[in-house]
């Protein structure tokens, strides 16, 4: 089968390599890739700056997002059958410490947990790849098209979940939201926060007209271009969101947007942002801002089995609700041969690049 | 009767002031002060950096942190007798937002909240003060010579509640705790995170022979001189903790203890830092730090009712493990007269002031 490989930590060496397709073992599934979906760990991988390929191996199989059909089950599974569709997790168990007893290997607490096309375990941009059931979680019919969007839609709904979970310290009665960056991460927060009847406004550099700013409106949200408004310009106009979900990848913007975080609010960290530059702030001023207004700031990063399945609820409700408005999110959609092309500089229009298997 | 006024936002205007003994309604409690101790907060509105006298008024009583004995109540109180030794809460409701109606003041959204002692109501530096059942919490007598430090312990009570609570957002089982700062609020934090079965270190820049280090390790943390560890040693060391309390006033020490906070950790800001002063930090690190670890930072200020009523809980326990724990906490033990020196110029081995009434 074909699948599409790089050395780790070495920039530009993706390439189509041929290997043999996956056996099963009575305990496994074997899936034949539909669709797979790039984001921004994957170009990081991709130029070299991220990733391990697994023990004894040179090369990793890339690709983390993906959406996949059951072709055979080993003779011990139950619960899955040929022809279902299903949704791969990414982090996995590393089988030892507390949380990931727990079934949360998204708070993994050791360095040495692996994850599928990132990090000492192979991806899904293959034409076949197998897995255990409980790293896989099933689909209905209709989400097959945009379901290489599930692993991002599941790492937004971790933190919206851990936001209301967090806010429980005290009786919370959030009324406004701003999601910050409105590239998938931000757009898929957005979709999520719709569900939360809260006032909800996306925020990005590109204009009024964009792709982006037409489907933070379809997810019902204010689109705010950060050109025309700063963020303590949009706090005077809007006033100060309960909670921020920062997903812009530019570490300045977040350390902004601290700043205007509502009394007893929440903001979320969910985007890592590249580089180490240097910049002047007030300690003192942050410190006493949150603690006066007790505020919480935290980051959050992958996901578990338990956001995959409430993405699964989140996204057939958006297809209902707004039909079309996760496929936009897919703005380049590319044949397999084709890969390359998702690797490529995109300009500001740019959201998702989906590579398809079939 | 005699009482301690000032004029806010002026430097040492702090005088003894005759007034008349309050009147109760039929829904008030007259209650005899036994002791007030003395907060930094209390020392910012002496100087004139803080506080604000109730409306139609020139002068504020201070005091937040008392303990007095009932000696009348009003005809419509139940629960309530002559002789009961109370404790009172300090920030009032605002009668109006929608925390505060769920009875946490802690947490009031609005700006024009109450605090007695601090903020437009007076506080408990007279011979007798009044006030409402729900604004006095009962304690046994045998707390009654450390009853002042109550409401410092249930401004620490809320953050460690909080803490415990935030971190319900996953299967959380924390193993080791750092309190930095072993002023009255870090040693109270201890106290009560002795309870919590967490190896507990207590750090400060005072010597191992100190009071501060004494009472930290009669409360069962380890005692750490900063001065010859700095926290990332402390770190290298004895690992990342879980959980962190922030209660040194220095923003530069929360800063870098940022650094320090294990995955999947969280770090409670406790204090108010002085000053403006700017500081040059890696924004992508941070940022990048508490994503990939799951971490949390938050502030805390304040306390409701359910805190003090904790906090007397915990006072209890502290006094039969380590009778005389909490009673040192209070270094400056000063007669009514002698109140003057409560805002002199301390050295090191200072913890808190205590002023008696009778």
């Amino acid at each position: 089968m074909k699948a599409l490989a790089l050395k780790p930590k070495q920039a530009e060496t993706l390439d189509l390599i041929d290997l043999e397709k996956p056996r099963i073992s009575s305990d496994e599934i074997l899936i034949k890739t539909l669709s797979t979906s790039i984001d921004r760990t994957d170009l990081d991988i991709y130029v070299g700056l991220y990733g391990k390929e697994p023990e004894g191996e040179d090369r990793l199989i890339i690709g983390h997002e993906a959406v996949g059909k059951v072709i055979e089950v080993g003779k011990n599974i139950i619960g899955f059958k040929a022809g279902d569709f299903v949704v791969p997790t990414v982090r996995r168990t590393c089988g030892d410490c507390d949380v990931c007893v727990a079934d949360e290997p998204d708070m993994c607490r050791r360095d040495d947990y692996k994850e599928r096309g990132i990090v000492k375990a192979h991806g899904f941009m293959s034409e076949y790849f197998k897995d255990a059931p409980e790293n896989l979680v099933k689909i209905p019919k209709e989400l097959v098209s945009v379901g290489s969007l599930i692993e991002p839609m599941s790492v937004a709904q971790k933190a919206v979940s851990s936001i209301y979970k967090i806010q429980k310290r005290f009786s919370w009665r959030p009324e406004s939201a701003l999601v910050l960056g409105a590239g998938s991460l931000g757009l898929l927060s957005a979709v999520i926060l719709a569900r939360y009847g809260l006032q909800t406004f996306a925020y990005d550099i590109v204009s009024e007209n964009s792709v982006k700013a037409q489907i933070a409106k379809m997810s019902g949200a204010t689109y705010i271009d950060g050109r025309d408004l700063k963020l303590d310009e949009f706090a005077n106009n809007y006033g100060k969101p309960d909670l921020i979900i920062e997903a812009t990848g530019n570490s300045s913007v977040a350390f902004d947007a601290m700043d205007i975080i509502a009394t007893n609010g929440i903001m979320c960290l969910l985007s890592i942002s590249a580089g180490s530059h240097e910049e002047t702030i007030c300690p003192d001023c942050l410190n006493n801002d949150l603690v006066l207004g007790n505020k919480v700031v935290f980051g959050s990063v992958s996901s578990n089995r338990s956001h995959f399945e409430k993405a699964v609820e989140v996204a057939r409700e958006s297809e209902k609700k707004s039909p079309g408005l996760l496929s936009r999110i897919m703005t380049d959609k590319l044949k397999f041969e084709d890969f390359r092309r998702a690797f490529e500089a995109k300009d500001n229009s740019h959201i998702k690049s989906v590579i398809y298997f079939e």
